[in-house]
C-alpha cells in the first residue's frame, strides 16, 4: 500500500499510523520526496482500506498490487512532468528530443554540436565523460574536466545536460554541470548507485538492462523513487537476443507496456537500440507511434571519426531529416489520439 | 552467382553455360519461375565476371556474396509486387492490410468478418483453417470444409483469402480456395514444405520462425523461389526473448533490415507480435513507420468468445479505429519519404 | 484426467464412461496405443474421482493437472522401456550410447562405421539421409537409397538405425529401414508428422525445438502419444541463446527437468548441443552426471571431409577415448545413487 | 602484445621499450600486479616480433590475438593457483567447494553452518552480507557488522571467507573479513568496481553477467588484471534464457570454453544456475565433469526459513550427500584424464 501524509504530519500523528500498519503486518518504509511524504507498506494480508484510511495525518491511501509501489500507475494516474528549469521539460503530451555525440571529445566538437542542436531547436544534449567500456584499454572519456567544458559552452547557449554516471562518487562532483544523471544499461541493477541517485534532487534516466526485464527496470526506478527523488525518466535502448543482424534489438513493445504500468515518462534510444547508422530513422519514428515521450540519439559532425560508436551515429544532415521526420510523426500521432472516428 | 538466361534458350547453349560455370568451380542449379529462367552458381572461386557474362543466351549475371541469391536486394533492386488479381496488390508504395480472425469458426462469423472489411475498404481476409496447436487436445480448425466455405463467400465479396498451410498434402487440396499461402512460424524450416511452395503459382507469405534470425527468413524464401515461385511476402511476427510482459518480442529492427537484403514485400503481424489486445494498435503504427509494407491482424466480432488467441484480438470496432490510423500513418510515411526538406 | 480401460471393453460400456466425461464437462479423447487403451479427459471443473472411477471397464483413472497428460510422471511413475528388439532398449538404469555420422554418405563410410561401433559394442548407428539445410543449395543428403544401402550393412551387423524423417510422405517408405525415427529440432512442432508418427509401430526420437521450451518439448511427444505409439524419446540437443561461442547451448538442466516430468527416457546429443568437437567430451561426461539415459554423438572416420557438420564431429580415436569415459561415469553414477551415505 | 619486463627494471629502459611500441602505432598500458610487471600494447599493425623482443629489459614477449590479453592463456599456459593461505587454495587439479547460506542471518546459522562445513572438511564459506534484491524494500543484508561476527567466528574455526561487494566504499572496510570478494552477476560490467577491485591484494571471484557473454566474463576479469591484481576466479552461474522452468539457465558449455581461453580457475554455482534445491546435485556433479576447478552452492539449516533464496538452498542433509557425490566424481574425472586408452 501507499500511504500519502499530509506535509506538516507531526511525529506521533506518523507513528501511530505506522504502528497500525505493523498490526496488519505490513512493513512500512518512510519516503520523503520532492513532491511527497510518503508510507509504503509491503505485506500481504488482507484488510479493510477503512481501517487505516481515515486515520488523522492521512492525504490518500492506495492499494497497489504491483511489487513495485510508487512508480505504479495504479496509484498515480496523472503523468509525471520532469521540469528541467527554462521552460525545458519532459513529459507526456510532448515529444523530448535528446541528442549528441557518444563522448565529449573536444571543445571544437561541443561548439559545433550546439550550434546544430540550437539551429533544430533542441534543449538537450547527450554526451558521454565517464564511458563504459568492455575492454579496459579502450577510450574511457574526458571525466569531470571534459563535462565542466561542456557545461560552460551548454550553459551559454541555453541547453540542458544529461550524461552517464557510473558510480557514488561521481554523483557529487558531476551535481553542478548535470541537468540529467544518466543510469547505463550495465548499471541498471547497481542498487547502491540507485540509492544515492534517490537523494539527489536532480532528474535521472534509467536505462533498460542489456537483458533486464520491463519489470526490473521499474524497481530499478522504485529504488530511486523510495530513496527521495521523483524526478525519474525510463529509457528503451535495446536486449539482447540471439539476432546478430542488428547490435540490439529494440523492443518497442516495451514503451507501450511501460506507458500502461507506470506514470513515468518513457524514452526510446534508437541509435544504441538497432546500432546502425541507416536504421536509426526508421527505429525512431517507429518509436514515437509506439507511444514515446521523447527520443535521445547520437549525432557527430563526422561520425566516422569518433571516438566511439561512430557506426550508429548520425552526421548533421542526418539528424536535421530525422528532426523533421519525428516532428511531424508526433504531430500525427497527437492528431490520431485526439480526433474521435 | 545469379545468371538470368534469355526466356528460349536452347537447350546445348544453356548446357554450355552450365559446363563453364563448372570449369570454374561452381555447382550450378537450374530455377524456372514464373518470372524468369536463372541459373544459380554455388562456389567460391574468384573469376572474371567476363568469362561467362558475354557468353550467348545470357540477359544479365550478377554476383551475390549472400548466401541467399535470388532474394537477395544485391541483383535485383527493384521492389517485387506481388499480383493477386482483381486489382489487388501487395507492394512496396502500398499499405496492404489484412485482417481476420486467428480461426474460421462458422459461416455466421465470416459473413460478419467480411461485411466489416468491406466496410473499411480491406480487401484480403485471413483466418485459420488448419491450426497449429502446441496441445494435441486444443481445437486444430473446421479444416478443408471451413476453407470452401470461407471461399464462396469471400469470392462474392470480392476478398481475397490468405490462409495457413501445414504440410505438404495440403497444398492441392487448398489451392482452389486460397490466394495466399501462409507458411506459419513452426514451419518456416519445413523445407519439404517450403520445397514443393516453390512449384505452385500462388503467393506465399513466410512468418519469421519463433526464434529465427533474419537471415534464416531469407533462405527459407530462397527455398520458394529456387523451387521455382517468385510470389513471396515475408512476415515480421515477434520472435522469443526472455521477456515476459509480452507474448512474443515483435522485433520491428526486422523491417528495415529485410527492406535492405531483399526485394521482396514486407509484412508485420502485431497481433501475435506483441499478443495483447490493447497494444496491437501501437505496434502496427510502428511498423507502419518502421517500413513495414503491409499489416496483418486479428480482428473478431466477439474477441472474448473466439476458439483461439482471443486475448490479442482486436473488436471491430478498435479494428476500424487502427485501420483509419494505419492510413493516415502510411500517408505521412510516403510523405515524409517523398519531401525533400 | 487419464482413464485406463480394460483391453477388451465392450462398446457400450467405453461410450457410458465417455458420456460420464461429457456430463462432467471433460472432452473426452479415446488413446489406443501398443500398452494400452485409454481416455483423456480435457477440462477444468472438479468432481469427485470415484464417479467416474468405480464404472466398470476401468483399470484406473489419474488426474493429471499439467496441460500434457500421457507423457507426465504424474500417472505412471514406473519409466518407459523402449525395446528395439535382439535385446537392444533404450531405458533409465541404462546409458544407451548411439553413435554416428551426421550424414550417410557412401558404402565404404558406412562399413567403417559399423566397424567401429562394433569395436565399441554400440548397439544403435546414427546417420542422416534426408539432411534439413539452411540454404537450398546445401547437400541434402542420400535420400532413401542411402538408406536401404545402410541398412543393409546394419542388419548384417546386428546394428539399429536411428534417421531423421522430414515429412509425412517419408514414413512408410522408411519403415522397414528405420529402428528409431528422429524428429529433428525444426520439426519438434510439425503437428502432422508428430500425428502421423503416432500411428506407428517404431520408435520415435523427438529432438527440442531450436528455442523449444521443456514443456512445448513434452507437448510434442504428448501428440505421438495420443496418436498410439508409447515408444517415444526425448532428446535435448541444444538451443539457441546470445552466446556466439558455442553453436548451441546445450541445456542440460532441461535432463533433470524432464526425468522429473516425465516417465520417457531423455537423451542429450553433446555433438549439437556445444558444437565444437574438441567440448563434445566434457558436455557428454557432463550430461550422464544429470542423469541422461542415453548419449547420442556424432562420428566420422575423417571429420574435416565430411560432407556437414565435420567441425563438431569426432574421430573414431576420439570416439573410443570419449566411449570409454561415458561407460566409467555413468557407473559411478549408478553406485552413487544406489549407495547410502 | 603482452611484454613481461623484468622485476627491477630501470625506469629509462621501460621508456624505450614504451617509445619503441608507439613507433610501431601500439598504445602501451603498464601493469604491476603481485606476481609480474607487464607492459600491454594494443594496436593492429603488424611487426617483426624481434624488433621489440631483444631490447633489454624483456622477459618474454606474447602476441595475443584475443582482445583481452592477461586472462587469456595464449601468453600463459600454466593455470593459476589462486592461494588463499592457511594451505587453501583454487586451482586446477583440485576441488574447491564453498558452502554457505544465500544471506548471513544470525550468529546461530553461522555457528551451525560452520559445524556442518567442519564436518565435511570444506574450507571456504560463501555468504552475503551486502544483498543485491530487485526490490528496496526486501531484505538487504547484515552489512559490515554482520560480516564481523561472521569473521569471528570462521577464523576461529580456520574457515575462508568469500563474499560480495556491491560498491567501491565497501571494499576498504570489507577488506580485513574478506578472503574472497565476490563480484556479482548484476555488477560484472561495474567497471568502476572491478577497477577498484584490481588495486587490492586479495582473490577476487567475478560471476558471468546475468546474461554475459563469455568474452566480456573475460573483459572484466582483464580490468581487475590490469588494474594489478592477478587473483582471479571466474564463476559460471546461469544466464538469462526464455526457459522458465529454470531460475536460470545453468550454462554448463561455458566451462570447458573457459578453461581453453583463461588460465584462471573456472567455478560453477548450480545454486541459482538452475535455482531449484532438488536439482542442484546433479548440475554440479555435471559441472565437475564438464571440467569445473570448484563448486560454490547455497546450504543453510532451513531453507525453508531462509531469508533469501530458499527454494535453491540444500539442507545439511543434503549438503552432505552432495559433497560426497561431488568428491567421488572428481575422482573419476582425475582418473580419467590421467589414464591414457
Amino acid at each position: 500500500m501507499i500511504i500519502q501524509l499530509e506535509s506538516n504530519i507531526a511525529a506521533p500523528v506518523k507513528e501511530k499510523i505506522m504502528q497500525r500498519m505493523g498490526d496488519l503486518k505490513y512493513k512500512a518504509t518512510e519516503v520523503k520526496t520532492q513532491h511527497g511524504h510518503y508510507l509504503i507498506g509491503i505485506g500481504k494480508s488482507d484488510f479493510d482500506i477503512r481501517e487505516i484510511g481515515f486515520m488523522p495525518g492521512i492525504l490518500d491511501i492506495h492499494i497497489v498490487s504491483d511489487d513495485y509501489k510508487l512508480v505504479s500507475r495504479k496509484w498515480k494516474v496523472k503523468p509525471t512532468l520532469i521540469d528541467l528549469g527554462d521552460g525545458v521539460s519532459i513529459e507526456e503530451g510532448q515529444l523530448a528530443i535528446m541528442a549528441g555525440p557518444c563522448s565529449i571529445e573536444s571543445e571544437k566538437q561541443v561548439a559545433l554540436t550546439i550550434e546544430h542542436l540550437k539551429a533544430m531547436g533542441i534543449k538537450i544534449m547527450r554526451g558521454g565523460v565517464y564511458k563504459p567500456r568492455s575492454s579496459p584499454y579502450s577510450f574511457r572519456g574526458m571525466g569531470i574536466d571534459g563535462l565542466k567544458m561542456w557545461y560552460e559552452q551548454a550553459r551559454a547557449a541555453g541547453i540542458k545536460i544529461i550524461t552517464e554516471v557510473m558510480q557514488v562518487s561521481q554523483i557529487e562532483e558531476m551535481y553542478p554541470y548535470t541537468d540529467i544523471y544518466q543510469v547505463g544499461a550495465r548499471n541498471t541493477q547497481n542498487f547502491n548507485l540507485l540509492d544515492e541517485l534517490g537523494r539527489v534532487d536532480k532528474a535521472v534516466m534509467i536505462k533498460r538492462g542489456i537483458s533486464g526485464t520491463i519489470d526490473e527496470l521499474l524497481y530499478s526506478a522504485e529504488y530511486v523513487f523510495s530513496g527521495g527523488n521523483e524526478k525519474l525518466i525510463l529509457c528503451e535502448r535495446g536486449i539482447r537476443t540471439y539476432e546478430t543482424a542488428s547490435r540490439n534489438t529494440l523492443d518497442l513493445n516495451a514503451i507501450p507496456i511501460l506507458k500502461e504500468k507506470t506514470h513515468l515518462p518513457v524514452v526510446a534510444d534508437p541509435s544504441h537500440g538497432i546500432g546502425v547508422r541507416r536504421f536509426v530513422e526508421p527505429m525512431a519514428l517507429a518509436a514515437v507511434m509506439a507511444g514515446a515521450d521523447g527520443i535521445i540519439y547520437e549525432t557527430h559532425q563526422k561520425p566516422e571519426e569518433a571516438f566511439s560508436d561512430g557506426q550508429q551515429t548520425l552526421n548533421f544532415q542526418e539528424s536535421l531529416q530525422l528532426v523533421r521526420k519525428l516532428k511531424a510523426t508526433f504531430e500525427l500521432k497527437q492528431n490520431l489520439q485526439n480526433t474521435p472516428v
